[in-house]
């Protein structure tokens, strides 16, 4: 089983909606192709994948940053509650054996940042480009290559 | 939906044999409940509440300390590689509404205290009987028990 | 240089006189010794712990649950803002070479648990009796007896 | 009093002579303006800017990722072992009130991305550029500019 951390920005930041929509789409073929998605659990790009996955018919898990299980999207398998804080976004790339990054925010970075620095894949969809020269940082074209060359990276299915 | 954390020693202090039993048949009657169970995800309790989980059909999240996935039982539905150490325990009290602790481990007791200095309910199983007094730690003689008590506190099915 | 952990219970829980005295005589003799002290930077028995290392113009570091740092007690040399929330109780025993418990708080108990399970070693004063069969927990009968076992067990000073 | 973070890369990748002059050099000025500065503890810049702190007579805390406070380098007034692995990144950034970046590393990337993220400032130092339009990121061009900034952006002395 190959577990896939989906990043992106949370709805205060308002991701575009084309962005959302790339999210749900990974999110559905993700499930579809039988992978474990890990994200962070809130609302905006974190929703929109966990809606996609949803749909699909597979397996969400939201690793919130609060002690308050309810503040997770309604379409989460399971809701983590971790009280952690911003640490939390250290659990999301360490449970995750590979990532899809979506959107640019300030904690996806940090978790592209933390994944490459602990030797992970990390696949951008429309996301950060400073990063595109690191030899584990791929960029895909649309959601469906994103999740191609992810599960590729892990030996998915 | 009521998620418990099951909370319990790991293989390495050798649990008896009727708490191992125990920890399979609560994990049983909490999967049968349809309760979302959280545990360590290791051995010893931890594996034995995953593998009656697993037999009632229901879903066991196993929070692991390390960073490998892999050191998670078998029996686990997810596993969460937190790679936060013993961190990882107040991880454990925060995800859960409610938790039964089962058998005497310093891990366990460390979860206790801090579930009740959170507010939280601990339905208690041959487990530490030092806190017998306090209004939110409550003695159950066998597993259904101890499920029964842990469901009616938190408003459970 | 030995690095002393000292956990209490908040003022929330209202210590007695008593063991706030003698969270303060620990610390003015660890400060004495050249100890640094450890502690979670809150008030009651940290506050006293604090005030006393203060006066013996020692070193206190607290690690706070929060994510603001002005919420430390006035008494540290330094404060750490962790925003762990009680997570940073494995923090304080993780930085701790030996930890001195005193009184009996929730919190305490989690860090005593944690602290014995990670194999170090706890002199308890006016605590938790409940580990007294432990190798590893020794009862002191006053602060100076409490910071001369702490520092013999781990060869400081 | 102002708490500096400053982060930057381990040894492990090699970071140019001219960054670890320009750590030694912040953190010695960083000392003579009566700053605490919090770091990663380790070596690398970690260890240039923890000398060059004990050069300027200042306070220098490490929050080390590891359970081994042996592991900090040899010039820090404080060494934290939070066992939290990456996930103490965060508590970096949450115990500093503005932080000064120096050089590129992954690491040091995440802590810019969580520190803009929380709404704080940072000043950078040969580092990144991908985001030098965020309003609280701040380009110095030199060591003694870089410390000057960061003091003044929080009312420092």
């Amino acid at each position: 089983m190959v577990y896939v951390g989906v990043i992106g920005a949370s709805g205060r930041s308002a991701p575009p909606p084309q962005v959302l929509a790339a999210a749900e789409q990974a999110g559905r073929a993700l499930a579809r192709a039988g992978a474990v998605v890990v994200c962070g659990g809130g609302d905006g790009v974190m929703e929109s994948v966990s809606r996609g996955v949803a749909d699909g018919g597979g397996h969400c898990v939201g690793l919130l940053p609060g002690a308050r299980r309810q503040e997770g999207n309604a379409f989460l398998s399971i809701a983590i509650a971790t009280a952690l804080g911003d640490a939390r976004n250290a659990v999301i790339v360490s449970a995750s054996d590979v990532l899809i990054a979506i959107g640019v925010g300030l904690g996806t970075l940090s978790e592209i940042a933390l994944a490459l620095g602990a030797g992970k894949h990390v696949v951008g969809l429309q996301t950060w480009d400073l990063l595109n020269t690191h030899e584990h940082m791929h960029a895909a074209r649309d959601p469906e290559e994103a999740v191609r060359l992810a599960l590729a990276l892990e030996g998915g299915p």
